[in-house]
């Protein structure tokens, strides 16, 4: 219950928004795994800041550092960490932050867990920022899963009221989900996403901002994996993707939709495709009892709206204690769903990893 | 990631829903708390089965008792242990699940996690039964939290497309929710739940089965509780929230409606109520960052429908790798979302103990 | 860091002496394990009061009764809760604990530490009898363990000054260890128990009580088991093994008496026996960098003498806040180590289960 | 169970010895701690090598470099890291290792544990410069400890058979700790010391090494902090203790010596001193049930020899699968204890800070 995560795997992320750097431990990783780095560095690319004007002008590289764990592009088996710097920091934009919280930021409540003494610059350690070493960390994780046959790909479902198609919960390919998870600001129908960027630009010029949904699936996962009760994949995915900021929601298969059917429509029937068990439907999202099933996992993850906007709001001012009106400025993403989708999918390649087993060259790690 | 939770109040639940009994340990109470078993069994009542027809015919008292941890009606501060007996067990309706998994059940998956020798009568771990442990935890939780002024109360706020009013997030009371949490099938609005009760009647009457969603709200809870990232109350409550059989989503405040609003429609404008920092609404549910804000904890999970429904489906037999037709006999309730909510505000209690400050007598536990 | 432990095989220990019972809860255990319940009663009556005058007159069957996960005599794979229950218990003789505290006891710290509320009585959930639900999961653990080919073997190295030959840590047997670890007050060299049986009688003829060492050995640990720092076998095993109440010290291999030698002395030179790596000596007590060497794992365990003695002895009221004398009476062990030596052997297999790889039919857990 | 350790205070620690650079993650501090750079640089440089021929050759500043967690000097509450950069390393020096494994190292087990993977170069993350980054934590946890009224120090017991005088365990000072915690090869009776310096040199010269015993008191711990079984000081503090390498024994108070006495002789007897409850001897260590009674904390810990000697040895080539002979070369310390007791001291702070409860500014943490 902290900025650490996992039990076979455990992931420490460390940092704030304008110091030095942040990054990311991971510990308990299997021996000798190749690591990708080009492929670490696409990902790390896909959430970078300032690609384009979706996003907030930002720029950042946000290319890792490892500093442990990796010799010969190869994990040794002992905690990897990696840094990113922080660069590119403006902090004189955050100087009343401390007296006058942001509406929708961690902002006022912060400041009471802390005492006042959090970094606020750049929103510190509660900043998006700080989504770049889960990104590492997932980049590193999916890589091992790959080699295991699981690929994870997830595509901006919605931003505002304008959406995506949804996955083919059955028959969404492997194929799909590379091609995805490769992209920036991925879609499954091309015309929905030039919709959402008008969305997105027409926000971005009224000094506001729009939230969405990015839809996530994952092939490859063997039936069996996962527990009953709090060992389940829902819980543990969760708990790792309601950490992502702004996340305020998250459903699996046919999630709130479900709860509007009879049985009948949203039990998936069983069936032999060869020898392999398949169901027809997949309103479960690939999970039953909180075991996968083996069919395709799928879950859906909501973001609200950019708190940041330019608009005049109702605040406070906390010396003061009285009412005042603020408008805030410096760098923000209009929208952050597009950078959000390798989050979610990296989210979810370190919560899988928890949750299968995992040998070293016949040894058990 | 099993059936054991928590960190500073540790909750393992076991037990098998045709086994001799089940039940729980909770590990870390403080010591000298008060615990009312009136109070308790009240909370018990709300969940057992075989209240009327929206429920299971299975009739279970529920009686706990406590092995330990309680002297003289008072927390000792060692692991308090409650067994839950098994009594009203039929497991001649279960012969052929090995053989045949139910669709929409952890059966198959079941059956490959633990290679054929999981307990399948009634369910064996997966059942819905294990929730009764949950909600003695929580009925013992949620007094040591009301002593320190939080109320937990929640209500059916939808079965299939029949709506009750949803809370209030600014104004909910605290004698609401104490109503709330005091009564079987609770609704805000009574007009809606009749209109509920002849939906699942209907299902019940089709040999079909309805889903649903309990929307929970939290007073009383002091700005500055929780924190960043993992150790939010969004990641904590939601690791608990989908470890209750049948959850396929959660959403915390205006959850995934938020992902359609412009960020000055969802931004909670701050205001001084005296020398209280309030918000004007409040679709952070309560929350920014992880942290509490002090406005009440809104919450909603949603509910498949009951997967054992007597109507036939298609499934397959494991023995003969061949496609069959299944009608599940048995004794299930036509809808669980009812039953439900007392379990949702236990877990609500679990996670929130495992994120405040206890003390015993001026000692620190 | 409290009455539950273990991260793959999680145990949550519950119960006070004088409450209705005691028990334990195992969760993880893999699935469609036997588990032979005769072998089970053997170690819990190794550890059983009232065998002979070396061991308190109360008397207990300490039959265990299982309440959840097991099923024809094999593990569900769900968890495994089972109960002690407390018959024998004469509270009258603990009236004057909350006053008067016990020197060498918990008594004192545990007054304050739960402001009052604790259960005194026998000593509360700080009883040694505390270590039957212990001695339960070990055996269980180890019967799980044995059939991947590890043996663990314990005997009564010394009580007061009196010595026991100490195991050779290069060739101790399984067969050894086997029968070591179904016998009560189990010793290498039988002329060695009738001295320590002699120096126990002797002190509880004097109304005293003398303390001892056990030593532990563990045979058929592959090597490559564990890791460094805080995941190597000794800081796991010592975190349960410092859990026994009554232990003071914990050595591995050549322990505190490696701090007087020379590195030529202490280094365990490798040789080639056929294809396997051995080591000519083992003072390592088969650990280097925390992981197992493929020699036998051997540690030792001090325990102090019992605290409760008959013996006029200094103590305060805490009530009076004056000095007075106590004398302890009631039923109370002269010596308590024979009847820990099954309780090492315990900790040490709940400890191992959880640093080795599990498998339930091919399936992962 | 890895290289992280903690609940409340997680620690996860990083690097390998001739990688780019170790370190370490503190997750849960308080807010709003003012830390001290120059005694963390103190506590830094008594575990520095290259200070004198009792330890290695190699010189590392081991300057911690502060990336997240620390702002204006205080700790924010966001997790803290540091760095420590490897400068000095000579990695030819290792280029057989994982062919012939160093008898008495982890080479060995580590090789089969990773697969071969694993960094060996000056032991990877075997090496005990890992120790560096647990000195760092303790100094930083030590600092807000002190600023609760707990000292802690520690001292060169032994070194091989040469021993300095023992702690009175109840009269020892802060004063005594904090001088011994700010020198270099703290000893109580400065006689012993010569004689140890001449023990080690001429280990040295002998081209071997010698073990030795540390003995660590903490003041100013208020009675009432631990718990029963595995939440007991003892238990928490050893599985931290063992995890630093070399430790093969722990013993709290009278330790193994306590199993040689009767109970009349290891019981303390309590008594009024004016109003405070005190012990009149303390061969329980502070520690009565796992709690501390009010008492000095007092513990030992043993070293062996470091195993790196450049006598001849007997080894093993991995790759002939032949029986060869070993000579070690490279720099290593004759002695590694004197280097050990900030390590030991550190151990104590962080095992210390996950047992009380902290508080940010009238706030929860």
């Amino acid at each position: 219950m902290s900025s650490a995560w996992g039990e076979t795997v455990k992931m420490s992320i460390f940092g704030e928004s304008h110091g030095k750097a942040i990054g990311v431990v991971l510990d308990g990783l299997p021996a000798g795994e190749p690591i990708d780095f080009d492929a670490v560095a696409l990902q790390m690319s896909r959430r970078a800041p300032g690609r384009d004007s979706t996003s907030t002008p930002r720029r950042e590289s946000d290319l890792p550092q490892v500093v442990s764990g990796i010799l010969n592009e190869r994990t040794t088996g002992a905690p990897l960490c990696a840094l990113i710097e922080n660069t590119n920091t403006k902090s004189g934009d955050y100087d009343n932050l401390k007296r006058i919280p942001r509406p929708g930021h961690a902002d006022f409540p912060a400041h009471l867990r802390y005492g006042g003494f959090n970094d606020v610059r750049g929103g510190g350690h509660f900043s998006g920022r700080l989504t770049a070493p889960l990104v590492f960390a997932g980049a590193v994780c999916r890589q091992i899963l790959q080699r295991r046959g699981v690929v994870i790909g997830a595509h901006v479902s919605s931003v505002a009221d304008v959406r995506d198609d949804l996955f083919d919960p059955v028959n969404v390919s492997a194929d799909l989900l590379s091609t995805l998870s490769s992209a920036y600001f991925p879609v499954i129908n091309e015309n929905a996403k030039q919709k959402m960027r008008d969305k997105i630009e027409a926000a971005r010029l009224a000094l506001n901002s729009v939230g969405g949904v990015v839809e996530c699936a994952v092939t490859g996962v063997e039936p069996g994996i996962g527990g009953p009760l709090f060992g389940g994949i829902e819980p543990v995915f969760s708990s790792i993707l309601f950490g992502i900021p702004a996340v305020k929601g998250v459903e699996f298969g046919a999630g709130f939709g479900a709860s509007a059917l009879l049985g009948s429509e949203n039990n998936d029937a069983y069936y032999y495709d060869g020898d392999t068990v398949k169901t027809k439907t997949n309103r479960a999202g690939g999970i039953l009892g909180g075991i996968s099933t083996g069919m395709p996992i799928v879950f859906r993850t909501a973001f609200k709206p950019t708190p940041s906007i330019a608009l005049e709001q109702d605040s406070i001012d906390l010396t003061a204690k009285a009412d005042v009106k603020l408008s805030v400025h410096g760098r923000h993403d209009p929208c952050i769903v597009p950078r959000a989708v390798p989050v979610v999918e990296a989210a979810a390649a370190v919560a899988l990893i928890n949750m299968i087993n995992l040998k070293t060259g016949g040894m058990e790690v």
